[in-house]
């Protein structure tokens, strides 16, 4: 077993750039060596620094982040789809895809324990100087020409969460959508439902930055949830209750306030976590007492080297440009507690930071 | 405006029979009156009793009642599939088919405020002597050879509300349910499970006659929930967390606990009312964290006469024969109030009672 | 009964205008009058037309055409959401929503013999000085401030048609498209491709104008069918049988060679209309022998008000300008003859005319 | 590489017992062997040998079968789930479950040009002394307890196919379904069509054992095809047209025919395989001029080990006993080419024989 340089949680509150991260001397055979080209921090990284990784105390001192584009350093014998120089996506969520979870159609939610993904939590996260993944064939995608490396690390979660949320929200064409919650996730929602065929698009958020990129991605309408009244508002603005909700922030009183301002027959579509011990309640009269047919979907990020290239199949045929989510760029690993403190210091500019690996 | 004969909610608590009922000089165009042969009381009827029409005061002193079958005693000028004499289910929630709801695919919550359909609120219900439906070609089934009474009654609510909740529970054949609550509606749950091609289906209760009931109509392992750790017993005989759940009664917290023994990915259908204050809260662990793709929907009974005609077809093929709910049989429109006392009671031998109009 | 002023089919090849078009001397009451505002033609007038009302020969002598928008002029006693001087869409399809069709979810497909719509055959089109309709708040749209008439007369067919089309589909995000013929419909089946989030959509024709217009909404790749090979070029440019295949125009073959190039487990979704004697021939080696999970749906225009405010709505909020078919403009109803005479001369560099009515 | 018995077609028409069949001499890590049961031979097997492998020439002097259950008698280093002695169903079809196929919903179409599966065409089928499956914990289900050989053989391919193809047919309680062609996969699928939910079930075959049969699992009318008219009886008979039609058998004309006694709106699932060079001919006006809201969906058997368990939960519980479908029995693997016989001699008095390997 080799070793490699990588930003671990040291402590609760703590990042360190440290040089003992492990590596196998070689992939198997389906796997693959990868340098990373560039990184992207995510809240759930910043989480669980913030929390000195509470729920999931084996991941203290591995390595964080699952956002990341890289280049192929070495294959196993038996990868057939990938070479050495190859520059490709890495999943966020790996599935399991020989598993009965995945005969089942459900293959991103192989275990039932996970944080990210299964090959993440026993050995770390991918910022590092090698990464190394079981099942290159399954789990990566090339990144194709025209697609750049700013919008190629927006796949891995950012687009993989919302698309895949969005996408079982049963948007009809020309219906309305209100989003709760428009930080990185919520705004790649706001596009996906606009990919969708959505008319209106509503969203609720607070910062100017994110209200100026949800324009640009095609808001009709921004709402700052700090005014009083803003659900009420919504309701009358729309002239009915919304089609579809999705929810991509704000805390557990959200599903309830989405569910309020939901048609009968309506989906909400959940795509946030919820460690706390805080239960979700809900009011049943918002729920149409519970024979309204609302229906509350909790969705994952997907994973697997399929969704990653219809992902960047939007982007290089011109669907969508998920760059405009990145607001601070930084430069070489060193910098990356640097980059995650603005998620810790709550950075009002802050949308999405990116840090290349050079 | 002449008046009929009904069965009333007189003061919290208390039924009457009275004579002063309205009901128009003639049906409307596409209107029919029919005279009730069979009558069966519904909880939610009792529910109404016990708290003197506390949700929905308007209903204080109108008759009671959405389960009857009967025979045509009078048509409108506009009919054109029902004649004087057929007899006939006829629906307990009547959807709005020219409405946006309806075109939405959703005419049965045409009225965010209903409590059963949008033609009882107004007038009452169908517990009187003669009954005035306002579109009888849309609301009414034929009641087909080889179909009983007693068979057709348990059509309106206990089979439109049950088949019409599993029909959304994505149940796949041989796959596992669960149903939580097994009174009338969730035995009928049971039957809708059966026939939608589920393997094992484990029913919780508590009653001896229920679960009797359960397992002639093929339940595979009855639980009582008064047996502590009942729901880690569920997990265990069943091997793996349930393909489907069903919840058809019990407390706030079902939802909570139906979601615990969901596999990911999995639905989780809703056919309680709820109206209490009390909120429905979920532990965020019980639902994957919000992100393990675990659906929860809150599904009303379903209405019209197409529902209706094959849910008769269901009986009239021989595919399953609801009669075997019927507990007690009264007879004449005084024997009422004595129906509906069982549920006030609790009685533990009672799933439905049915009044004949002779 | 009154007469009106009308464009009809008078004779194989030959239309007029005549003013002896019957119209009732009063709307019923959920009924209402129309004076257009504009019209379109539409490739089925022209067929009626050329083959002198072969197929349907009680339309011979009634007036054409079912793309129009209007005013309102007299709405009947049970009108509720629209009054005189009400600027309207009007659907193409009428569907009858007081059916057990429509209970079937499939109120468009009430007559089984239907051309377009069911008020369509037995009184004419709408290429008439006033326009009668029986149920208007059920198949009208109010024109939303921002859409204009160009706008909004390609939604009663182009739009309902396309956007009925491909959203059944079963289009996902980045997902490969082929769609066969870029007609009008082909054009908005194209956009409503991307408005699904199609990544790669590649289209078949034959007519520059077409090719431009496809370009400008969204295509990749275009296709001339006049050069050999271009199913095969088809394949080898998108490295793998499409995800989904669209046919809005061509040949009784069209079918065929689109399962060629549709991978299994995808879907075939025809948006075009067979009236010959000519069968639909597949060979099964492009069906997959019969097993390969590829289906085939053949889809018609939807119709109802919710549809078109849908349609509308996408409009209003910039998701689409349906107003880049418009290719000819002319002015009062004396000019349809030569309008429909561009549809029988296959004019190279027509894809939709309209007609003010001024 | 080792050798083993096995029957395999010789020549056009002819079948032999050889012993050289090859077998490697030990199994890959996620590989198994296994010793045969009892086998049942298929219409497909007895197709390949009465036309001498001509479509899939390659499959000439290799062993046939694919319907198979056994005993394991050696497992790879890397199998999880299965030992040495255990009795187990052995899949049919053999989905690649690491692939961009699998990846998209569709592992069963793993390969374009597939016969049956994917291990059968490069090393034959299973009616051998020792059979090498590659991936044992995603292509074995154990047999449970209280499921007899007898009702396990039908699972791999009759029960696979009949429920995979009735799962996609869309079908809603008391809905009518008419099947055409009642062998032993029209007799599954209408097992299966029951336990999806159906009212009335109409058949159309000519044996009279198939009738019986059909009746006595649920059949509600039964039609020979040789008697003239017998479509347009099933219409009146049923009153409308179908809610879903199955095809099982037939031939080319078959799929016309359905869509024939089929609503609009409805959905056709086609089971049958056509390998020969006639087309398969649709007439449009059959079809609903191309815009009736009519799928047709050509479905294939399904694979894998949860889709097996998933058949055996099924029969373990008491929904459906396919032991039903059997009519002969032999025994010793000589006796194989007698049972292929009965198919090819057209025997009526046939559904499906076993043979036991004893």
């Amino acid at each position: 077993m080799q070793t490699t340089k990588g930003v671990v949680i040291a402590a609760k509150g703590r990042m360190e750039v440290r040089d003992d991260c492990p590596l196998p001397d070689e992939p198997c055979p389906t796997g693959a060596f990868i340098r990373p080209l560039i990184w992207s921090p995510c809240t759930s990284d910043a989480h669980l620094c913030a929390t000195g990784c509470e729920a999931l105390p084996y991941l203290l001192g591995k390595a964080v982040g699952h956002e990341m584009c890289g280049e192929i350093v070495r294959v196993g014998s038996d990868v057939h789809d990938f070479k050495v120089g190859d520059r490709v996506i890495v999943d966020a969520v790996m599935p399991v895809w020989r598993s009965l979870e995945a005969q089942d159609g459900n293959a991103k939610n192989r275990s039932d324990n996970m944080y990210w993904g299964v090959d993440y939590p026993d050995r770390g996260g991918s910022f590092v100087e090698t990464y190394y993944i079981r099942d290159a064939d399954m789990n990566l995608a090339r990144i194709p020409e025209g697609v750049t490396l700013d919008q190629a690390i927006m796949i891995p979660d950012m687009m993989c969460t919302a698309f895949e949320g969005v996408s079982q929200a049963g948007i009809g064409y020309g219906e309305s959508v209100a989003i709760i919650g428009v930080g990185p996730v919520g705004l790649m929602a706001l596009a996906a439902s606009v990919l969708r065929g959505a008319g209106r698009v509503a969203v609720v958020g607070s910062r100017k930055i994110c209200f100026d990129r949800a324009r640009q991605l095609g808001a009709t309408e921004v709402y700052d949830y700090h005014e009083e009244g803003y659900l009420e508002r919504m309701l009358a603005d729309n002239g009915k209750p919304f089609d579809a909700v999705i929810v991509c922030g704000g805390s557990e009183n959200s599903i309830d306030e989405g569910l309020r301002i939901l048609k009968n027959g309506g989906t909400l579509v959940n795509m946030s976590a919820y460690f706390g011990d805080k239960m979700i309640a809900i009011d049943p009269a918002d729920w149409g007492f519970g024979y309204g047919d609302k229906t509350i979907k909790g969705v994952g990020c997907g994973g697997g080297r399929l969704l990653m290239e219809r992902m960047a199949a939007l982007i290089a045929n011109g669907r969508v440009d998920p760059s405009i989510l990145i607001t601070q760029r930084f430069h070489g690993m060193d910098s990356v507690p640097e980059a995650m403190d603005l998620f810790l210091e709550h950075d009002r500019d802050m949308i999405k930071p990116v840090i290349y690996n050079d």
